[in-house]
């Protein structure tokens, strides 16, 4: 049983078709995009919640943050476990309602149309007690070859390390990309570059591959820099901070 | 003739080893490292600069910014070209000493000791006239197949936008790593969400990729995310301020 049809829901349905796992139904409170994914799913759809099968064996609430806790209160069921797939949500927004329940979180940057090798995706999981937890080890290890057990506390660590780590860097590359505009030059100059800085990060830590003006102290450059910036406050503010923040961390 | 045994003097005398280029002569002013790489590359060591050969056909200055007017107030040649390989100084800083002269630049990150595959690097170069442009361009396309002309104030923002995309992404990276730690999980659990980040980037352009609390304005995820930095006066500042350019920047 999916609750949820956004990018996490897409997601998680493509990958249990891909394992055959039958999806029963998937609920969405917009009719559109519910009905959409039911049918690539062979799901039954279903828009009022007070019609979902009471007895499913795990329920899958895949929607945003605030939506969580709306939805548990609405969602009346026999014995089923419940989890949601916040990297944000407490365990306990879900305990309040439901005797069995826990928390499935995949770390990875989803986008619809974007298909992924889910077996190689990280699953995050979390229970309320025994019988939960090994309900989903169980469902997690069909689905991923990397299920790690953690607690709230942990995962919204991880959720901030990953806003850093994707989305943040993520907009980094977009400050170049405009820099880059205003140089008449194309992104993808910075292909090997980023390839490479990627790379040297995952296989010798980021701390010890640490490289550019700021480490050097070479403040010549950092200031011919932040003169260049200096009429786009946030920018300026930005490139003086991780600097400053650099050459602290490595002195 | 190479003057610089750093990290760029370095790779590039490996690059031209590999190409079967002689380098006749390394000139260093620290003894240790020059005298290793001279031995490496088969070339004669220099460590008095006035005991350069005057009539090499090309003088490349793999040193930092600040010493490549220092050396070259010092160097006195016949006709060659002489090139810096620096992303930030201006070519105005040769040609007041050398009536051929240049940049050329390669933007990738270099570490000691690690390989590169050359041939894919972009190699930006800028001549002060026809005669350098045209050695340097014969010269660099034999190395790369990505040679790329620019003038002095395009490198100065593509210098700008790596420092963005490469030192500041590993620095996050590093954040990313410190938060882990506090959760005792390892920074290898991103690996696969780091790479889908990148790819898709590279793929998409970073603009059209963006994902994250900020840009889905989920505001309750990014307070709950900023109390947990608050101990942390520069994490918190960078989180509050890039999430407001992500929201700024998408809406």
């Amino acid at each position: 049983m999916l609750l949820g049809s956004g990018n996490v829901g897409f997601h998680l349905s493509q990958l249990f078709i891909n394992k055959g796992f039958a999806i029963h139904e998937i609920y969405n409170c917009r009719a559109k995009s519910g009905i959409e994914l039911s049918k690539k799913a062979n799901s039954k759809f279903i828009d009022d919640i007070s019609k979902i099968d009471k007895n499913a064996d795990l329920y899958i609430i895949a929607l945003t943050d605030s939506q969580i806790e709306e939805v548990s209160a609405k969602l009346k069921i026999n014995s089923g476990v419940v989890v949601h797939t916040s990297g944000s949500t407490n365990i306990s927004v879900l305990s309040k309602y439901f005797d069995n329940c826990g928390v499935f979180y995949p770390l990875q940057t989803f986008s619809k149309y974007v298909e992924l090798n889910y077996s190689e995706i990280p699953f995050f999981i979390e229970g309320n007690n025994i019988f939960s937890l090994k309900l989903l080890k169980k469902f997690s290890s069909e689905i991923s070859n990397k299920v790690i057990e953690i607690n709230s506390e942990q995962r919204k660590l991880l959720h901030i390390s990953a806003v850093f780590a994707s989305n943040f860097t993520n907009f980094l590359y977009t400050i170049a990309e405009d820099l880059l505009q205003k140089a008449n030059l194309n992104f993808d100059v910075l292909e090997p570059l980023i390839k490479e800085t990627t790379r040297k990060a995952l296989l010798n830590n980021p701390q010890n591959s640490q490289t550019g003006p700021a480490i050097r102290q070479d403040f010549k450059t950092v200031n011919e820099h932040l003169e260049v910036l200096k009429n786009d406050k946030n920018l300026l503010f930005i490139y003086d901070l991780l600097s400053k923040m650099i050459i602290d961390k490595h002195n």
